[in-house]
């Protein structure tokens, strides 16, 4: 059974984390069978995978050479190497020089110690606490984390942000790839007008009094309305207004979890969502992504052997790669969230900004048991600045996080409120989204123009079909740092890989955003980037032997 | 030295809690010096004061009788007689019919079990959780407390409240009194119009984009500013912007509490606090407020014996007695938290509503050592609807609670920040604040005219100098509770003392607020009120002997 680990137990858990598994203790997690069908490498990363994702392999221990465990297994060495290779493009295990075979660490600690010497007195001694970790770990991420949202201003009054990437952007001709934000030429800013002169006077208390925790009824009941058109059955009571999305993991993670309790997320995925989770003391477990979404075919081991609290995923234009859950992953993942009883959470902010025929459906439309709890936002449909999201969940879940959010924020904006919902029911509003899908189909395709005419093809990528982000495989052993850093030379900037993977990953990928960004600044950008990245090339081929000995390398 | 308790032990503690104090443990707490020139009953009310609030004197204990006292001590009946007299006064000790003398309980449990049936299976398990107490904390609060604040609405699209009040309220014709609001025909309609009309387009992305976690810069400098005019030192770096006071609270809370620890807060006070902190686990020491605000001669024994985290206090206008602290307590207490290093987390919604000539400043004016966090908010002066508050402190506790505030929410609407700043730079805006403090002014006096007019004599009030909030010591022994039914037979409501009231006082006060209401509905209010009092002292002159069992009564 598990077990709520304490936070010095999980200290000397990872400092234990180096152990070697003998060949003999995977034998005894293998039963292999030579009749059976399937192929021996198969059974053998089939049952290494599960004691992977169970735990049994624990994160950070070394595995057998191919040599030593196809000897005790009786097996051919080639017959390993097929089965480390599949764990390791699974992000499973991987390979260091000079350490072996490791299985992948998933967790990230966040047991810093902290002291900051220009504190007032009476903040000493607190520098220990669950608060000053989080502050550490927080500050960690804005170290590492090269996004938009964390910028800050000086007394001068001149923008200036925490990290290198900001800075780089604050300058004038920067062009920045990084902002998962609307495109500010595209912001609704008559719409609020007309709305703010046609009605505001009218609706004096619903815009400026105070309103429900829950949310304005009558913007419940529309947004209620708009979800049912996209197949999903829920009225007003399901529905809680927040102030943003991030509020609504606050509130589900203080909802579902206690410190050490374990999440499952996607490998990448949104960084808020993983950094609101570690805030909460969540020890996050990840399951990789590939072309049709989340490995939901991995998910199983996971749910059969830990008791993760909920799986939080982006089924529709998953933030940072784009891509859209199967249908039959979907069908699979409900399966598995009913049958093991794990709620699952359903982020859902690019649902909308589709560039096909068919608009795609909230995975939540399936959801016959309540079991999906779901969450979207107005900040990235039509304004940032408005703070309107919500939850649609079981009024049950509505009414106890309504209970939280009345004793800890009490509402949300009235006048954003009305607005989104006034906004909501006018007829401009359903030819503002259009042009807005159009808008950012357009830019994408013009950043796959760009792209075709100035990187090199070794660069590979899956375009989306809607959202706002393009997320790219650098060529062979470039890393996303290092080409950021001549990026910046070149006067652009993106988000590198590393921070959406809780696994330590992503050191090859980086995410473009194409929404935020004039025509001429996504050509511009692209072109820019393609020369940082011939740069790269031409220094790697000297480079090459002496760059090694710190990196991470494929196993095998 | 303290320690932390958990929630069991806690439990343990209280079902203690009635527990005799004999004659010769109390004895034991005193050094009488009959030679000192203090008299004796002084003595010994100052050496039981000193136990009681260090804890030494348990909660909820029994003392020993007057005779049973005197006899052990040597002194006269009278001289133990002045002393109770003096304690119970203050706030610390009280009787009870067939129970003798208690020292006041001031923790209020939050252990409360809770099972919802129905709950997704998934939910199961979890009631024994933080949140599921939260939950029923939030929940029993709703129950007993007759606010405006937790209005919900039903499919109907009716209007209704949780609360017994709150019903009455929603129907036609009922007056409310309760409601801690601004007028709505003083909302700064035109106001918000002229300022969207005139600079959104120009401002399209300050005003609708994303805007830094700490807030929008431009507000926080005219922010700073506004508080250096009010004597506060601060600059644009110590103002952290927040989408309202609840949410500042939570963030001090969490940011300086962990669950068990204490904080010192007023009795009585504002009911939301005690429930942010109570949410978070914080233990609530009570210090009783009079006609100069808190009595801080009474904080230092709380401060030299136990370890509160912060002192929580509303300094001006307080909600909900509308007192002012005198300079000298100001200056006391600042000292006090200067000389045991406990910060001082000032609440200050009202401050800028004065009606005498001299504007009084803010505690955190006379603050030179960093140690006051001062919180306020444009929901009181502008409108709740805008959702923005703030904080003021040292840079280093903005900068931390930034990363809370990231993590947790992200950011303050950028809209209603926008518009916010916009209004405080307009000329009309002093005006506007002229036109709010004549008016609150006005319905002030208008009520104070009416109390006179139609209640009897034996009402006890004390008129503020400021705020929206006068409260009332209700005739003799009846009961806020009583008076509110016997008030909603009328249409008339208002909020009853009790949840403002830590220590489970406040049966014999209400909280009238003028802010909200028309000329008409004050006279009117008031009126009824009268009719409801009139009806209770007639009702109580047989009923009372009758009614004696059930109630505490003040001691001798």
């Amino acid at each position: 059974m598990y077990t709520h680990k304490s936070g010095s137990e999980r200290q000397t858990q990872r400092t234990q984390q180096s152990v070697s598994q003998g060949s003999e203790s995977i034998q005894a997690l293998l039963h292999l069978e030579r009749n059976s069908g399937t192929p021996l490498y198969r059974q053998i990363s089939q049952g290494m995978r599960e004691a992977i994702l169970s735990g049994a392999l624990a994160e950070g221990s070394r595995l057998p050479t191919e040599r030593a465990l196809a000897q005790v297994l009786h097996v051919n060495r080639t017959t390993i190497m097929n089965a480390y290779h599949e764990l390791s493009s699974e992000g499973l295990i991987e390979g260091h020089v000079g350490r072996g075979t490791l299985v992948k660490r998933s967790y990230v600690g966040q047991d810093e110690d902290y002291v900051d010497q220009e504190m007032p007195s009476w903040l000493f001694g607190l520098a220990a606490g669950e608060d000053a970790v989080l502050g550490e770990d927080a500050r960690l991420l804005n170290e590492q984390v090269l996004t938009e949202e964390h910028a800050e201003y000086g007394e001068d009054g001149e923008q200036r942000n925490r990290t290198a990437v900001g800075k780089y952007a604050a300058q004038r001709a920067v062009i920045s790839l990084a902002q998962s934000t609307p495109a500010a030429d595209l912001l609704p800013v008559e719409l609020v007008r007309t709305v703010v002169d046609a009605g505001l006077d009218r609706a004096r208390e619903e815009a400026l009094g105070f309103c429900p925790v829950e949310g304005a009824h009558n913007l419940r009941r529309t947004i209620a309305a708009r979800m049912r058109q996209r197949g999903v059955n829920v009225d007003a009571r399901n529905i809680l207004v927040l102030s943003g999305s991030t509020q609504g993991l606050g509130l589900i993670g203080r909802f579902l979890l206690t410190s050490g309790d374990e999440v499952v997320v996607e490998v990448p995925t949104y960084l808020g969502a993983i950094q609101t989770m570690r805030a909460l003391g969540a020890r996050v477990i990840g399951i990789p992504v590939d072309r049709e979404g989340m490995r939901v075919d991995l998910l199983e081991s996971v749910l059969a052997r830990r008791q993760p609290r909920f799986i939080y995923t982006l089924p529709t234009f998953q933030n940072p790669t784009g891509v859209v859950l199967s249908p039959e992953r979907r069908r699979h993942l409900l399966q598995l969230s009913r049958r093991y009883q794990v709620p699952i959470l359903e982020d859902d902010p690019y649902g909308e900004l589709y560039f096909t025929a068919d608009a795609p459906q909230p995975l939540k439309a399936q959801d016959t048991h309540g079991n999906v709890l779901y969450l979207s936002t107005y900040s990235k449909l039509l304004a940032p600045g408005l703070r309107v999201a919500w939850l649609a969940a079981p009024e049950t879940v509505v009414e106890r996080l309504a209970l939280h959010k009345q004793v800890f924020d009490l509402n949300t904006n009235a006048l954003g409120q009305w607005i989104v919902n006034e906004m909501l029911h006018r007829d401009e509003f359903e030819l503002y989204l259009r042009t807005l899908r159009q808008s950012y189909k357009h830019k994408l395709e013009l950043m796959l123009t760009a792209i075709q005419n100035y990187w090199p093809a070794t660069v590979s990528i899956q375009p989306p079909t809607g959202g706002m982000h393009l997320w790219c495989r650098l060529p062979g052993t470039m890393r996303a740092r290092a080409l950021l850093r001549e990026a910046a030379r070149e006067q652009v900037t993106f988000v590198i890989g590393e921070p959406f993977h809780v696994d330590g990953g992503g050191h090859h990928y980086i995410r473009l955003s194409f929404a935020a960004v004039s025509d001429e600044e996504i050509t511009a950008g692209i072109q820019r980037i393609g020369i940082a990245m011939q740069r790269l090339l031409t220094q790697q081929q000297p480079d090459n032997g002496q760059a090694r000995p710190s990196e991470r390398l494929p196993v095998i």
